[in-house]
């Protein structure tokens, strides 16, 4: 597929996940996309955890809809009327999840291009992630990000050490389709911005001086 | 470009930038290709500082040399001298920088999907990088990520407001060509590890486990 078609038909994915079997090839290469990412001082600072186990995802789905209500309860009569109406992920409706962690101590301590920033060891593994997901949507495969959690529950979840810290969990899978408008501007919850609202030349230019 | 092609093509580029004209339809693409990134609750918390000016990008070059001596100032014998052959930014080479910042206060209060996880927005704003670099790929130009700088420097010389923080000085242009292996990796800095050790299957899996 044409590169500019998959970047911009990729979507986030929650209610269209079909559940059918990934192709062990096709993993392969979307893992193999993720770990083609650039990282600073070239630490490759990610880790991917294949999760398919039903009870594992059960547990993980439960603790989501428990910080879903969390949310939920923090926000006024408007808004509440228009989340009630979004889906927040797909854990067991897709036919895995691939949990991307990061790891600080990889490359450590000389991590060349991080002494003076010390999130760009993060910053790596959101590259990595958006490989995978540019990769799956490629492979015909739907992407899910799921951010409704406490990294700690998660964490005990899947043995992680308290040094590594999960990035995301993506439900990834066959979908029946992918949706042409992101599901949360379908629902009425924020729309697209122009381009030209987020350019600046030179300088940064608050948008109430332009 | 195939997909896949452009993803393995991708590389970090310092020196092969020419300086050579970047077609302003070719920027727009670049551009809107990292803005169509997904983002946490369609906040779209990045924006894009496209810089020309000689006399900001020579400031900065400066500042980002006494940042690496910062470094270089850290490191024993050994690495010091596979460092000194290593170039870590191509600032005045490049034909221009593109700065991409993160803007927390985008959708706020009531951003979906940030509750539980601050940095969900931080992560959006490398996905719009990836997506960037990527689309820069595909149209033949090169990406050089700078990270040896204080943000607070690069914040005051930018205009960059205090609660907006700055992601990556990117320096993009067309470049005598693309390096098949990573700068890093060439010079003995790091080399690329198997993606079997970075991959777990249902719970995380120390290594000296396996």
């Amino acid at each position: 597929m044409n590169f500019y078609d998959v970047l911009h038909r990729r979507r986030d994915t929650r209610a269209e996940f079909t559940g059918a079997p990934v192709d062990a090839d096709v993993l392969r290469r979307v893992l193999t996309a993720a770990h083609a990412a650039p990282s600073v001082g070239l630490t490759q600072p990610w880790d991917f955890i294949v999760v398919r186990g039903q009870e594992t995802r059960r547990a993980f789905r439960d603790h989501v809809l428990a910080e879903r209500s969390v949310f939920a309860a923090g926000l006024d009569d408007d808004l509440a009327g228009v989340f009630k109406r979004i889906k927040v992920e797909g854990i067991l409706e897709a036919t895995l999840g691939v949990v991307v962690t990061y790891d600080p101590r990889r490359g450590a301590p000389a991590v060349l291009g991080r002494h003076a920033i010390a999130d760009a060891g993060l910053y790596s593994v959101c590259l990595a992630i958006q490989n995978l997901w540019l990769a799956a949507t490629a492979e015909g495969l739907g992407v899910g990000w799921v951010s409704f959690y406490r990294e700690d529950a998660l964490r005990r979840l899947l043995d992680i050490p308290s040094g590594v810290r999960p990035v995301a969990w993506l439900c990834v899978g066959p979908v029946a389709a992918l949706p042409d408008t992101p599901d949360l501007e379908r629902h009425g919850w924020r729309t697209r911005m122009p381009l030209d609202d987020v350019l600046h030349e030179e300088r940064y230019t608050p948008r109430s001086a332009r």
